[in-house]
């Protein structure tokens, strides 16, 4: 067998891929959907052994994050209490289109995610599931990985 | 042509630059600096083709995020709502030099943004830029890149 | 002496390392735990000289951020305007666990950090320090690094 080149040892970590577009279609006018599927079917067809993967959402009334999956109370605890600290409505809001409240949710959850793969298998713990958060749905969304 | 040499393809990948560090100067109390333009310029001196690039900026009083532009409401309606829920006086602070509020932003805004570069154009979505999250201001700010 | 390998120079840049897990012990409900030196002790293991190094944290109530280190009371300040945010209990909690707001709270930290590596050193500020997030205490915990 020959020593693998400079691209073999870059793509078994993840730094040779191409970007892939994953396009998503939320039902609701606030959730976290369940990426984590297709995160991991991205690390297998990108081949990826040991290295990072890179989510990316490129909107600003949507973010990512990672939280538990097992109890679906989680999420509605979760949405219900970011509404209380950012509310929809509030005197002062002057934003046109009148959705304040989801852009400065997105940043609170942020745009980018940074996940360790290790023997091809994405290292999230036990109960951590990948969501794109919707903070002014229904929409489609892209969801960007490297 | 030779075949490109493992430092080729890491340079194009965005992995064989060395760290930019790029100053900036806020002129308020709390603002959202836009260093979109930056960002894209130290892309096209790294000569990053597909990869992605990490900004990093050293301070705990203000932070980095990604959001929208067209509309100067949405960055003015953002800060109000965070003074709201992160008042800059609270009766507990005990911290002397009285900022605390300005390290609290800090970090759910977060220091550190991983985006994706695709032949070599910054992967943002039409509508995001990329902003310094100045809290305690004004100051001069330091913004890494790599 | 011979031209360095692909392999060599992955390694310099910290993209050819194995993830190393640290297990730490938090004592007590909600604390910043200070990880810097575990990190800068990775750095000097992995050989990183110019590149990034990844954490993550695999759990649901407990993140990581970077905030100041000189001053104790910004840390208590930090944790106590947390709660005020985000209140432990609250009327309309349904997750069983009762653990919600650490969850929401972990989430507004983040479960990543990028932080670049320059000639061998951690590129922190002054003033910066890592830490793991505690949110549902006393518990052992794991950070990986890559």
């Amino acid at each position: 067998m020959n020593a693998p080149t400079c691209k073999d040892l870059l793509e078994n970590m993840g730094y040779a891929n191409k970007m892939k577009t994953i396009h998503v279609r939320t039902t609701t006018h606030a959730e976290l959907l369940n990426v984590t599927n297709e995160v991991r079917t991205a690390v297998k067809e990108f081949g990826v052994s040991d290295g990072t993967i890179t989510l990316f959402t490129p909107h600003t009334t949507c973010g990512l994050t990672i939280n538990e999956n097992a109890d679906p109370d989680v999420v509605a605890d979760f949405l219900r209490q970011l509404e209380v600290m950012i509310p929809w409505n509030q005197p002062f809001y002057r934003h046109a289109e009148g959705n304040s409240a989801a852009h400065i949710k997105a940043s609170l959850m942020g745009f980018s995610l940074t996940i360790i793969v290790e023997n091809g298998s994405l290292q999230l713990g036990t109960w951590q599931n990948i969501y794109l958060c919707e903070f002014d749905g229904p929409r489609t969304r892209s969801l960007f990985i490297r």
